[in-house]
Order: C-alpha cells, then structure tokens, then sequence
C-alpha cells in the first residue's frame, strides 16, 4: 500500500491541508494515511453529502482544494450535489474514491458500483489508478496522476478533480505507516497572460469611442487587488459598476448595488450601455439580466484569463483572456463617461432614500423587514452565507455595503437549496472570523445533517427564517395562483429549529417578534455555535413584500 | 404545454400508480399534470435524496415503476444514491427531471446544470425530450419516448429510465389541465422465453448424472409460483437449497438456511458440490460466497431470463436464459441427491440447535440478542426491511423462518447505509401490511429526512439498534486494530431517536435491558407510526458476537 499512502505526501508536498474522510471499510488505507499525516488535518463525517459540501466550504476559505475521502458504493453519489456546485462555482476539490478493483464490478458484490468517470461530466478530470502498484512503472502513474489532478483543480478555472482508486484485500497491514519522502511531485510554475501594448492601445482607443460604458460584476472573491484595480478604472473612468451582493465588490465608493430595486421602475432607455464590460461568475439579479438582455449593447466584452465563457447576456462579442484585475488597471484614465454614470447613481440614490424610509415606517414583522435589520448589525470581517431562494434575494434587495471586510459567500454555482449549512460549516472550520448564515427553513432541514458530527466551530452562526415552507412559491407569478400552493409547492412543514439545537447541544435564540430582534446581538456574540431562528407568517411576508415592490412603482 | 401533460396520462395508460414529487418551479407544469391526474397517487417529498428512495419502496411493493419528479439542478444528482440502488436491485423507476431549455445550459443561470444522461451508467435508458413540441413530429416523438421508457423500465432486468424535460417559460396556464384521452400508448405484450424439448432432456440427463447439486439463490421477492416450483424442484430430487434472508425462500421446508453459521466451522469438503444451481439477485453470505469460490464445482448453471450475468462465485459455466420458475418446475423428478442433502441437513439442524441453546442461555444485553428474540414476534404478513451492515448479517445468521407470509427486503442493489428509512418509508406508503425496519443508529440518523414530510403510515415501525457508532468496525479484523476506530471507523455519534421521534411527532418506545424488550409487543401493535430504540453498548456487542463465533467453533 505504500503507493496508496503516498497520496497523502503528494497532497501535503502540494499545500492540501484538509482532508474531508467518511467512515467505510475500502477507503481504511487512505483513512489512515490522511489521518496520520502531520501536515493535513482530517476530519470524519458520515453523511457523505454534508461531507462533501463541508470540504467545499473549507477550500472557499482556504483557497486551496480540499481532500474529499469515501468508501466504494453509493457514498461516492452523496457526493454529487455539492460536486455539481464545486463545478460551476469553481471551486478546488480533489475526490478520492475508494473502489473494488476492476474484475469485481458488476458481479453482485457489496458496496460496488461502476464508479469510473461517476461525476460525469460535473468534474474538470475524472482518472482511475491501477489496481496494481507493485511495479515501479504503476507507481509512477500513481504519482503522476495525483500531482496532474491536484494541477488541473487549481488551474483557472479551479474545480473538482476525481480520483477512482480500486483498492485489493488486505487492506490494513501490521506495520507503521511511513512516508515516502522521496515521492515525486510535479508542481507547476504559475504563468500571467498579457496583451501586447498595440492590443492594449486598440482597446483603450475603442474604449474611449464609447460614452455609455457599464461594468457589471459576476460573483467574486475579491482580492484586494482586483478591488482596488476595479477601484482604479471606474473612478478614473467615471464608469458605473453594476454590483451584485455576491460581488464582493458592494463596499466600492460609487458602485451601483439598488439595480434590483430601481430597474423594474425606472426610466431603462436612459441606463441603456453601449458598451457593456464583464467580468467574474453569475449575476443574481433577474432585473439585471432581462434588462440587458433586452437593450444590448452594441459590444460587450468578457474578461476571463481561460475556460469556458458563458453568454449570460446574449450580448458578448469579445473575449478578453486575462485577468480582470490586469486589464482593468491597464485602462485606467482613458475615457470619461460621467454623463452616463450620473444617470446610474441617481436611480441607485433614490432607491436607497426610498428604502431606508419604506423600512423605517415599517413595523410589521416579516422577514424582509428582519433581513434589513439583521444586515446592519453585521460585525466587520464576517463571512455571510446566503442561502438560495429568498436570502440571497432579500440580500440582493438590501445590499451589503455598510460593513468592512465582510465577504459574501452564496451556492450560486448551481443555486440549489441543498448544502448551504454545510458550505458554512466548512468555512467555519477553516476560519477564525464569525460566519453568518442566512437561510430558510427548507434549506435548513434539508441540510440539518451538517450538524450530525463531532465538530462544533465556535464562530458559526445560523440565521433560520422559518416560515414553514417554500415562501418563494408565493411571491412568484403562477403558482401563487395555483390550488395546489400549499401542499405541492410551498410544503408546509412543521418544524422548528429549536428542538434541532436542543438535540446538536447548539445554543439556541428566537424571535417572533421586530421587537425581540434585538436579541441578535447576544447571539452574536455568543461565544459557541448558535441558532437564531426567526419565525415569521408566509403569507404576511408574500404581502409585504409585494407592497415593497408596489411602493417603489409607486414613489420612483 | 398539452404534449407535456400527456405524459401523466401516457403514465396511467400504463397503470404507473405512485408519483414522488419534490417542490420546484422549472417542474410545475409536470407537477400540476400529476397532481391533478385521477388516476395517480402523488405525493410531495421536499429532501430530493429520500424522495428517490420512498419512490423505490412504493416501486417494490407495487411492482410496477413510480414516477419520481424534480425540477432543474443539483435536485436530480440527489436521486443519485437511490437510482443506482434501483439499477443493481432492478426496480423500476420513471425519472423525470425539468430542466432548461438547451440553449441555457453552462450560461450561469439558476439551477442550470448538464442533466442530459445525467445518471450516467445507473439507468437502463436516458432520453432528452425536445424542448420544443408545438410541431407534431415533436409531439409523436415525446409520447413514443414516454412508452418506450416505461416499457424499457419494466423490461426484465427491471429498473430505472431517466427522460430530461426541457421547459421553456410561460411554466403556468390559465386554462385548466385537460388530459388527451387519444394519446397514443405503445404496449408490449409478454412473451416467455422456453427452452426445446430435446434441450430440456439434455438437461435432465445432465443433471442425473450428477450426485451432489445444490441449488444457491440470491435475492428475490418469491412469486408464489417461483416458491412452488423451487420447492417440487428440491423436494422431488432432494437438493440441498441454500437460502440466505433476502431469497423470501427460507421458509420452504428443508432449506438450508444456518450456513452463514456452521460453513466456518464445519467439514466444507462434505458440503463441496458437483454442480451448482443458481438464480435470483446478490448473496449476503461471505461465507458461502468464499465457500463456493474456494470449492469450485464441475459445472454452475445460473438460470435468468435476460440481461447481463453476474459470476458471483468464479464458477459459472452455462447460463441458462428463462424464469428459474420455469425451468425448476420442467426438471421436477430428474434425480436424487439425498446422500449429499443429507450433509446439508445434518449441520443445518445442529447449527439451529446450538443457536437457540447459546441465545436461551445468554442474558446479556446486545444486538444480536434483541435480534435474536424480535425476529421470533414479527406478525405473519409483515414487509421486513433490513438495513446494511450489522442489521442485515444478524438475520442472516438468525434466519426468518417461522413466520408465514414474511417478505423481506433489503437494499443489496449497492449495500449503501443511505436510504433504507426512506424505502421502507415508501412500501408503507404503499402497501396495508405492516412494516418492520430493522436498523442501525447510522442508518438511522442518516436518512433521518425520511420523516420529513407530511404523511405517516400507521402501518410503519422502525426498530433502531442504537450503539451510537458504526459498531461494525469493532468486528471487522482490521479497523479494530487501528487506534483510529472510535474516532473515524466507528464514529462515535451522541444522538438518540426519542428527540427525533419527539421533533417528527413519532410514537416512541425505548429498550435498555432485554427484560425490557417484552415491550417491543405494545410497539408492533401500536397503531400509529412508531419507533423502537434499543440502546446497546458496542463494546458488549463486539463481545458478544465473538463469543457467539467461538462457541460454534468449539461446540460443532
């Protein structure tokens, strides 16, 4: 097995650092040489779908793939939905999957599967190893193949790599293991893809043909390079930032976070771009997308340094491969298009005086109304997780703006509503900084494994709107129409998140009330993983919220 | 969307009776056709992976596929682990996944993920219906796909078929739903595979010539027919048949069914077979798995009517492609093998004899015990559901024999430890029998979601063997060994079913001392959903399992 123990030294020799394990028998090997590594920290869960979305969490704040482990058999299939996520959200995993060896597939044996290629095509690189690693040549692939997997997660875009390892009895040997310290590793240098300074010159030339420029953010991480440099080219430029709360990019002075708001009641001809610049990953706003997709411009140019690009606004016209914080910088003070950018920042003014006067007249208890509240009382350099229907849309609305050093997480890869407590748990082990999520209750439950395991991070703190059921089905036009909302749509549920605290051992918080919002403070600081769960009425928040939407039709 | 909704109808054409669906917005014309079809049962399960596996539970009682529905995303990726269970356990399933329209997909919007032959080499079939089907040859297209994957569904091997929806948005109508009652349905009638009488009459004379045959079969869910052929079958020529828990064949008189205990204690070489006969599913017994590799026959004849053969024992040498009901009842009366059955008899009765004075004796508290005496006050005609792992290797050992109109069930597809509370969840959703879950605290708690809906069979008990781990580990010669068994085989786990069945509304029962277990009576009565939890330690189970194979050593 000493090829199999290997893998973890190649990991730890390429900076992995955590390895996510699940209990089984066909993965013991592996178990033990990742447990017993010095320089990666292994942790257990047995619900492989949690697992899976925990090590996700882990690499969003480390930046650096995590190590997922499992046992042959339907274990790797848990897997899928946080894989999925990984995949369209870029983020580096390295799965490994304990198999039966070859001959045994298929013959109506225990625990096995056809894992081969399993994750289809939701991975960057799917390899096999060889079932036998007694000759040197085997061990060369082995090594090769997990030096070339952990490459390709971490090139741009980064993702999920998958390793099938069939593994043969005996699996556990009497002897200690060690460590080959003489495993080759291949590393690879990082390259920056530049323009040449005509190309350069071109561009900037076009760029200054155009009055109306608009620079719209996909979700980011933000570096601070990237931040500053994105600083740097609307200022100097006057060009008006589209920002959506997954940007990271909110707290920039003069970017434009109220489209959400503003653009189904404004005057649209007057913010239509002629040139439209992009850059980053999914945009939330469905104002934002319809509103381009309707008045397009006549270029739009993608900034991506390599991969896939995707057409979100039926627009695009010219790829620009290299990195965004590179070309923006390099066209700063080119051009001047305050004209243009006055029309944005007046609707985006005016929103932002509506709201804060709509919210402040409102006293009715509702979740919108709590989410408004609860976003400024946010600590600075926190790490929020929005959950998918309603939160991050609510968020979206709101706007994240007021805080420093809050970075914005949300599963907006694939937008399930699966595996946000878990993506949060994850960053939570990985970080030292408060972790705050935002969920409703179905993502709640459907994910309330995330707490089925021994570790309990002191920073993590889960906001529950309980509203018994799918909200969202009742703020959309068409199934609130429907006599089957209740049952086939909302799904009433039943539960609340007091009775999961009391059986984790989770410090537990509630509200019912706009007045007892206050608590949120103390649960704040609560010095151990808490819950505060925020019970509203589905049908009082549905109201509210449409009457927030009437009342900017209204006052716009 | 008239041709979409056709396909509820083309569904009851077929007498699908069961549709599973889970909440979501791409889905709602599919949801809204089910819902409103007379002739279809729907239900709405929010948790996508235990939706799946309660579809495959009504599947298994109904004999007949159930619909299972989702809308668009990583919802699909969480039929996983159950699609893959239906495809080695062969249950039918109808999978239909919402999806985008094609020309969205990897355009980073919502929910937008590669759902085309998404279940990869899990499903018989994967089709994409046109996302388009205003023009007819669309609409001939989408109903011939319909047909033909239910056809392809109930097709022996049995199993799931995958057809991805894509949608194209309005998803609502203001007309009502009218279904089209001239939709065309292609049905297939059902032909029987025979063999010629010359070639039955070399089988014959082939098997006279023979004196030591033994008839092995694996999983089944025993028609009456099958049950009486495989008896005439062994009673007219005296073969031994080896009956693990899961043949639903245990209690035919003289089946061997104590081999899990006495074939590794006992003389193997007297039991050795000249020929083998086999038919049905998988085999949980490793020992008479490694018994029959290791003592290979002359000759193995697996008898299935189509579909890829498994060589589960390394002997295989003729297949014989018909109903085993068929071809055991033609080879009635061929021969006689009584001195060989008699070796099968002789250590099968001794075997049960030292069981029940080592059981009778013993009165400490374990697993095996428990298991021991609830197996003797399981109802006639109850469904009994076996989890993997522990559960599923104690009644093996213990046997089910004296109980009529028993069926027994277990997920042996890929002997996950997902999904088994959900299954059972399913056949006592669909059948008025009672039913009996056997399981694990880890099988348990990690389909916990399985109660997380809004129906509760009163017909279903759930038997959990809580020694808060995978107590497993700590007898596999192995992990035992490593000091890393609590912590990542083991996986100790602080939980208990009473704070869930309180959460769920569950009637519960508690058990910590076998004098207790008389209480298990008031618990199988009882007349609402219910839930029994034996606490045990692990250590004394590991124990007492051991001394349990040390007396069989010692005492045959």
């Amino acid at each position: 097995m000493q090829a199999i123990y290997n893998i973890a030294e190649i990991c730890a020799r390429h900076n992995i650092k955590d390895a996510v394990l699940s209990p089984g028998s066909r993965c013991a090997p592996l178990t033990l040489a990742f447990v017993r590594h010095s320089k990666i920290r292994a942790i257990t869960i047995t619900d492989e779908r949690s697992a899976a979305f925990i090590a996700m969490g882990k690499a969003m704040v480390n930046k650096k793939a995590s190590v997922l482990l499992c046992t042959s058999g339907t274990a790797a299939l848990n897997y899928g939905p946080a894989i999925a996520e990984s995949y369209y959200q870029q983020i580096p995993l390295l799965i490994l999957t304990a198999d039966r060896p070859p001959e045994w597939i298929d013959q109506q044996d225990g625990q096995t599967i056809r894992q081969d290629n399993i994750f289809g095509r939701h991975v960057k690189k799917s390899y096999t190893l060889p079932a036998d690693h007694n000759n040197t040549d085997a061990q060369w692939q082995i090594e090769r193949i997990v030096s070339e997997a952990i490459l390709a997660a971490h090139e741009y875009p980064q993702g999920p790599v998958h390793i099938n390892i069939p593994l043969r009895e005996p699996l556990y040997s009497a002897q200690e293991i060690v460590f080959d310290k003489t495993v080759k590793v291949i590393e690879k240098i990082e390259a920056q893809p530049i323009l040449s300074p005509e190309l350069l010159q071109q561009l900037k030339n076009e760029l200054s043909t155009y009055t109306k420029i608009l620079l719209v953010s996909g979700q980011t991480d933000a570096s601070e390079e990237l931040k500053t440099n994105v600083g740097s080219f609307i200022h100097s430029n006057t060009i008006p930032l589209v920002a959506d709360v997954i940007t990271n990019l909110q707290d920039l002075p003069s970017a434009i976070t109220q489209h959400d708001i503003f653009l189904p009641v404004c005057n649209q001809e007057e913010l239509k771009p002629e040139l439209l610049i992009t850059f980053g990953k999914s945009v939330i706003s469905k104002n934002l997308k319809q509103f381009l997709r309707k008045h397009k411009p006549v270029a739009h140019w993608h900034i991506q340094e390599a991969g896939e690009v995707a057409d979100t606004f039926q627009s695009l016209t010219r790829i620009i491969p290299v990195k965004p914080e590179y070309l923006l910088k390099a066209l700063v003070n080119v051009t001047d298009t305050s004209n243009y950018y006055e029309h944005w920042k007046k609707v985006d003014d005016k929103s932002r005086e509506l709201k804060e006067s709509y919210f402040n007249a409102a006293n009715i208890h509702n979740e919108f109304s709590c989410f408004y509240h609860l976003i400024k009382m946010l600590p600075n350099n926190s790490l929020i997780h929005l959950a998918n229907s309603m939160p991050v849309r609510y968020a979206n609305l709101i706007g994240i703006t007021e805080r420093s050093g809050v970075k914005v997480f949300a599963n907006r890869g694939t937008s399930g509503i699966d595996g946000v407590i878990s993506t949060a748990y994850g960053t939570a082990l990985a970080s030292s900084d408060p972790v705050i999520v935002f969920t409703g209750d179905l993502s709640f439950f459907y994910d309330r494994n995330a707490f089925w395991n021994n570790y309990r991070p002191a920073n993590l703190k889960v906001i529950v709107f309980n509203n018994h059921g799918g909200g969202i089905f009742r703020i959309i036009d068409g199934p609130n129409k429907q006599p089957e909302l209740d049952e086939y749509f909302e799904t009433k549920q039943p539960l609340n998140a007091k009775s999961l605290a009391n059986e984790y051992g989770i410090n537990y918080y509630s509200c019912t009330s706009l007045n007892e919002l206050a608590i949120a403070k103390d649960f704040l600081n609560d010095q151990q993983t808490a819950i505060l769960e925020i019970e509203t009425d589905s049908k009082t928040n549905a109201d509210f919220f449409c009457r927030f939407k009437e009342f900017m039709k209204e006052k716009f």
